[in-house]
């Protein structure tokens, strides 16, 4: 190993993240083995075997955005254009439509299909800085279509400039087959489902839809039990529609994230603190549900729970492929700050992934970063629609930005 | 002229628009010198020099974007941020911020930068599928600089695949040097500002801003009868704030247009109807502002009025360059149907634009139309922050998507 670095990224403006926007004007990174192996202004970097001229253009962590649903067949917009033509809930769920639909689509898609069908997603989050990225699965809700989701996920890893993370999240929805069983499908989720997959290597994390209309604090307990049996971390859809004290619950398991928490008690915020669990904001869902009550930010900031911002990419209640937006609504709808918005998509959102070699420029980090076409950082999360992303350090790899 | 099309578009779902989604499979689209020359199932299709397949994709009229203030100087980013850390208008306003920050900027903005600053806005629009665009005027505020932002406005049209339609908006703000003196800016405006910017070719429709804080009842109804001696029509930006009774003032002159109606009377939607008016509703302003009021949708309709959408771009409310994200809003938080959301950025916008040879694929109109990677029309209006264009023809010439 020498002291030469490989590529020196030289006349950025840098937004390290390190502390607060943690800028750097005239401001270089030397990129070694595919990390980041310095950071700082020009005038001190080391020798580089090449040169890459940032002309001037801001340079941000590469984006991470970790609370995704993206992997999935079908399309919706069918049942979302009857409802707003008046049919109701009940009418699309006697025409087969709600969630049920995607998992049939799912279960019928081909491993191949159920690539293609999700690459364009994908690629509109990664066409915006995004090289970290959390996949779930929960469509299929069967050992081998869970298999297939998570294999899928970790296919988009390969094929593209982008680090995935896999979700387990078996205990989305009942499947059909367990109907008025849902003991006997958390019983067998963690007796088999989740050891097979697990042995497969498809799982980096475990996760569950804790709910009135999803799984109970008690099943959602056993999820978690079995999760640490494999040493696996946990993390939760708590708090979205009602008060089921599922943020104490994962921060009771150490989880590295409790997410949505428009109901959060002071319970629960006082839990996650304590056990320094991320809150995952999604006001993509929020949006899209018209939902009006927000999650108790001015708790979450003095209680000192880091804030993470994600899209929640899925076709029910937040078809969304921009992680920006995400940042724009926190900002517009929840009063987030651009400085938390940028936060909650690169240190935050690391740190929710459990991850400590992303979320900020620092020497042995992961070399992952984002140039762009912006007066300042502020404008990333102020632009409604617009995509400043010039291109994308992946692992040390530069790609101008995909299209 | 022969009888041979110069291109035939052909294996095209198309959705004319022109009753209701107008929806024609296996269809076809002959384009002759820049116009449409046939539409029909492929079976029916007249000869053509050239065949372009469209495999299988969704074809629609090219999107027109009705009410836009895209072309100006300076970022406001800073202010908002400001807001979001505590600062208030005031604070802002004392700090030179607001809209006359934008006024600064711009007047101090050559041409060229002007240009410059404006083309990425554009590209964004133009990248979704977006073929006719109105610009408006008024960050300048006097002749001079009036003049340069619609002489961008045309450049842009001659430099970009898009058809330009320019309104003149110097009743949008009192300028510095008029403070106090709101009667003598109005005469100015009229009997200076706009008969020279009319002269120069640089005008084709008049707008002001009705509003407490902008221009009152009779100052406005001075500028429409500016705007009648020179024989321009007229649109207003009307019941964003408050009710001044401005959709009814546009309404008496035959105006093409009253734009946001958040505050809009009965009395109102019956004068818009009774004139034919086109209801133009910006959701973007809505949900940047956080407004909780919404226009009176359920009687416009009732009414009979046309409702358009567009994104109102501009950076101090609306700082929005997608309008596909204007449709979902619209259907999100308005409910309106994806189908009113897809003839609101069509057929409805072109007529608020007093244009007849745009909006819908009919035969004689101009060969201006959007190639979509999508399921069915209803996919445009859901998703959020994809972009499923493919590329659109403008005036018959074939682009592929902008990037
Ligand atoms: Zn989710
Ligand atoms: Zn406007």
């Amino acid at each position: 190993m020498s002291d030469v670095a490989d590529v020196l990224y030289v006349n950025a403006r840098l937004a390290t993240l390190v502390d607060g926007y943690g800028v750097i004007e005239d401001g270089a990174v030397a990129v070694r083995d595919g990390r980041i192996a310095w950071v700082g202004q020009r005038a001190g970097a080391p020798r580089a075997a090449a040169i890459h001229d940032c002309d001037g253009r801001w340079l941000t962590p590469g984006l991470v955005d970790c609370h995704t649903h993206i992997v999935y067949a079908g399309n919706r917009s069918d049942e979302w254009e009857a409802r707003l033509n008046g049919s109701s809930y009940e009418d699309i769920a006697r025409a087969g439509g709600g969630i049920m639909s995607t998992v049939r689509a799912t279960r019928a898609a081909s491993e191949d299909d159920l690539l293609r069908a999700s690459l364009p997603r994908i690629r509109a989050l990664l066409a915006e800085g995004v090289t970290t990225l959390e996949i779930k699965s929960g469509y299929g809700l069967d050992v081998d279509s869970e298999a297939k989701m998570l294999r899928v996920a970790r296919r988009v890893g390969e094929l593209l400039p982008v680090t995935v993370h896999t979700t387990f999240l078996g205990a989305h929805a009942l499947p059909p087959e367990y109907a008025g069983r849902a003991e006997a499908y958390v019983e067998m989720l963690c007796a088999e489902m989740l050891p097979a997959l697990a042995a497969q290597g498809l799982v980096d994390a475990v996760d569950a839809f804790c709910e009135r209309i999803g799984f109970s604090h008690d099943q959602t307990a056993r999820v978690f039990d079995a999760a640490r049996r494999l040493g696996l971390p946990v993390k939760l859809h708590a708090e979205q529609l009602s008060d089921q004290q599922g943020a104490a619950l994962v921060a009771r398991y150490g989880g590295l994230s409790a997410d949505h928490l428009e109901w959060l008690s002071p319970e629960g915020v006082a839990a996650m603190a304590q056990a320094g669990t991320v809150a995952v904001l999604l006001p993509g869902a929020y949006y899209f549900l018209r939902e009006t009550r927000m999650p108790p930010l001015a708790a979450l900031r003095e209680a000192g729970v880091p804030l993470a911002v994600a899209t929640d990419c899925n076709p029910g209640t937040s078809p969304m492929t921009s992680l920006l937006l995400a940042m724009n609504m926190a900002c517009t709808l929840w009063r987030l700050t651009p400085l938390e918005a940028l936060r909650g998509v690169t240190v935050h959102a690391a740190r929710a992934l459990g991850l400590v070699d992303a979320g900020t420029l620092e020497a042995g980090k992961r070399a992952d970063f984002a140039l762009w076409d912006i007066a300042r950082p502020a404008d990333l999360a102020y632009a409604i629609g617009a995509n400043p992303c010039r291109g994308v350090v992946h692992a040390g790899v530069w790609r101008d930005r995909l299209s």
